[in-house]
């Protein structure tokens, strides 16, 4: 049960408010001035919500198996935002309390089951970018993104851990076949998966191995989170020569497409391409 | 400068906090238990952090500006969460004042650019998640992709207002072109626009687009959320009969595609099928 505060600590803890606030005037404050409040309430110490959270070192693999399990509770989106944010708010406490994590139920299944961007990739950036800057953010979910299109999945090691340990709520204990997805998009990696693995979208196997997918991650997040914190992340991703040459041409500056977009050209253009690279 | 709380007021929201708290066990807690924290110096009225949030009617047009406005400072997705945060903010105060709409930088350009799902429908669809449901979050959001999917970006009003009433910090104010994205993806959105318009991606002309259409996103969810509180909300998006078709064989149950994946297969697909619907 939760201790009540003394008036001591909680006047200390007001005092921190307002040194907090001039902070705040420093750093990027979380609402601008027309959203700022007064006379309210609710008693918060502002301090804690100031932007990025802090962060501190996570275990991979027990955010992975946070995961992994959070996907039955609601899905890929919030399985991975709920590990994370769950294990930050036992290693930090406030202000990862005070999240509603349900706010990502609806990156499930490429959004509202749209098949767009998959739901993990969605929740772990949302997660990432609560606690790092934006510059920095973009490059580690850029390397998340790119090491996602590249890896296999489910992992080893999500596959031994199903098979093996017996830990996790999975329905389907065996390992699963792992297949490459080749992009961030739900519906190329969930359609590719299962036609390799000869397993139908709506199967128990399915199910389990976004389930896997949503753990590995999840574990990829927090590598990454902590190499950055540690002084140590490195981009390692590179974006295929492929769509580096298509870019020469049809990038930003020349052409009509985002310079930044490093989805693989050949998945949606290639059979109607009246030139190759 | 916000009026520090009498003693009597503390102990009254120390009270609130025990009855939401019994609440809660009926709703979903923000945190599960494993997450919950003990002997913490902070002080937080919890029952305001109960998922969903409050939800006021807010002005479809104020939320409009405000998304377009924050879209230059940073970016579409960040864009509509904080118009559509800010605004809510400034109707009903704390939760909305805690949440650092930062953590949505990240999505523009459809994911740290990587041009996946438009990143005015992924700030709007988690703001609609933080106040609704899961499964009327995933309504109103799926209502929501489908229209974007088929309306003229930019639409009449985001570029009359533009040409006409200067309100805005647009660097582009003459009405743009109007396209139909026919498709949730940054990169098909984008893309389309540029070809049809004449615009590179790179340019001022289309920055403003995504500005503007970040307003009509943000605006179309106001109305998607006022219709919904007011008892109001009918789904009207009809998925196209291209789409159902094909999900007749290659659905879920017999075949290898979610069955809520609604993007329209042609625009990948066609060119290499080796039949027709």
């Amino acid at each position: 049960m939760k201790r009540q505060i003394t008036r001591k600590e909680f006047l200390a803890s007001a005092t921190k408010t307002v040194v907090a606030a001039s902070a705040g005037a420093a750093a990027m404050s979380v609402i601008p001035a027309s959203g700022e409040q007064s006379g309210q309430a609710g008693v918060v110490d502002k301090a804690s919500t100031a932007w990025p959270w802090q962060y501190k070192t996570l275990d991979r693999e027990d955010v992975r198996k946070r995961a992994h399990k959070s996907y039955f509770d609601g899905g890929c989106c919030y399985g991975a935002f709920h590990g994370l944010v769950g294990a930050l708010a036992d290693a930090v406490g406030e202000p990862f309390t005070l999240i509603p994590t349900q706010m990502m139920f609806w990156g499930g299944g490429g959004g509202a089951g749209w098949g767009t961007l998959c739901g993990a990739l969605n929740g772990s950036a949302s997660l990432v970018n609560l606690v790092v800057d934006r510059a920095n953010a973009n490059a580690l979910i850029g390397e998340l993104f790119g090491w996602y299109t590249a890896v296999q999945f489910p992992t080893d090691i999500s596959n031994d851990y199903a098979a093996h340990h017996q830990f996790l709520v999975n329905r389907y204990d065996k390992p699963l076949k792992q297949t490459v997805a080749g992009s961030t998009l739900c519906h190329a990696s969930v359609s590719t998966w299962c036609t390799e693995a000869g397993f139908k979208a709506g199967s128990t196997e399915r199910a389990e191995r976004c389930a896997r997918l949503t753990g590995d991650v999840a574990a990829k997040t927090v590598d990454l989170l902590n190499a950055f914190y540690g002084g140590q992340f490195k981009a390692a991703y590179v974006v295929p020569k492929a769509v580096t040459d298509c870019q020469g041409c049809h990038g930003s500056a020349i052409g009509n497409v985002q310079s930044g977009v490093k989805m693989d050209c050949q998945q949606c253009h290639r059979q109607n391409w009246d030139h190759l690279y």
